[in-house]
């Protein structure tokens, strides 16, 4: 994909780890698992950070002009998956899978930024 | 659905819609018409405003406990679509489904919020 | 959607109830219920179809070249979740639109098939 | 992902690769360059081949019971793509992404079958 930035293209790849690590892991280890792994509100954060990691990146894919709003909101439901899935132990994948993808989503976001700024102080109209 | 609120049912009937709308809308009518109804940047803020309602959707039905950054973040997306159709013209069927789910977004944004501060009043313990 | 025959909205709109019903009912109802509500397989079942009737409204939006062969599966999915949802009891929505969802998905397979036998017989050389 | 095959692993980011590659070739490159590379019924066909890639790796990662005839109706779809972008030219990525997941989506379809047969075998009833 020539077309995208290396950046982008790894925070795809981040991505699509995550999402197939989460997705998979909720509907085979952790229903098989029971008990604790199979809590309703447990489930539904996996499939929330599954779901918003394919979707991101897509976005990303595209080059969506919402990428940084919607990067910014995938690190934030990542690291919440991480911790739920740290504190519930055993589930080692995921955790290490949402920690790349959220530190990837957060390069994104700042990326745009910094950029943002750059443009900014190049556009500065110069006061003679 | 008899699980979820009347309210999330209808947001998630207004979710469907605009995504099918959208997604459909981008894929015949636009591509068909050419010119400017096939633009890259408008063909992609229609993916990106079908793919986050679907998403959203998902979210709402499954009782994500990030409904309202979710729903909140897709009525931006909604409204951002929308004023791109609208500008653009004969778009209408896209124009008034975004419109829709941008509001019973909103409301599901705000009806979270209404009930947080709910909650905060009833268990705050101010009595000195 | 004027530019989508009225067979093929109606279509996409039992899919996308199916869809909806299953996505929500496996993630909130059937995990809530545990027991044999919440075993691997029924699970799985659920999720597959609702992601198959997702998949295959966005298809017939798009005018897809394979939507016969897509309709065709998605209405033997559905009809597997219907009787695995009947089996199991307390799962009156998903049965119910997984049986409209599956006669809707038979008549967009036979349709094709019917419309490619009226243009064979329209174009076939009699040779006398 | 221990709780699966090399086999599915290897599949799952064959799928995987394929669906970002089409997604995001389609929503850029294609769009971009407009002509035929802009024509509906190609962009349609790689929206169709995208999003069932993405459908067949998420089955897949969840073990699902259909997963054979998901993988053989993948295969079908991505063949199709990967001569459509052949045809067209300055696809290579694509040609070469759909090329690695039809073979990948065959030996899923191929592989049960086996496993089906010895199966049989195993269980096939000793004559007395």
């Amino acid at each position: 994909m020539k077309h995208l930035s290396q950046q982008t293209v790894d925070a795809i790849t981040a991505l699509q780890h995550c999402h197939a690590t989460c997705s998979s892991m909720a509907m085979t280890h952790c229903l098989e698992m029971g008990g604790e792994h199979a809590r309703p509100q447990h489930l539904r954060l996996m499939l929330d950070c599954a779901a918003f990691c394919a979707f991101t990146a897509d976005a990303l894919g595209r080059k969506s002009q919402f990428h940084t709003g919607f990067a910014a909101l995938c690190a934030e439901v990542c690291e919440t998956c991480e911790k739920d899935c740290e504190a519930l132990g055993d589930m080692d994948d995921c955790v290490q899978a949402c920690r790349v993808c959220a530190t990837a989503c957060r390069q994104i976001a700042r990326a745009e930024h910094r950029e943002a700024l750059e443009t900014g102080s190049r556009t500065a109209p110069a006061r003679h």
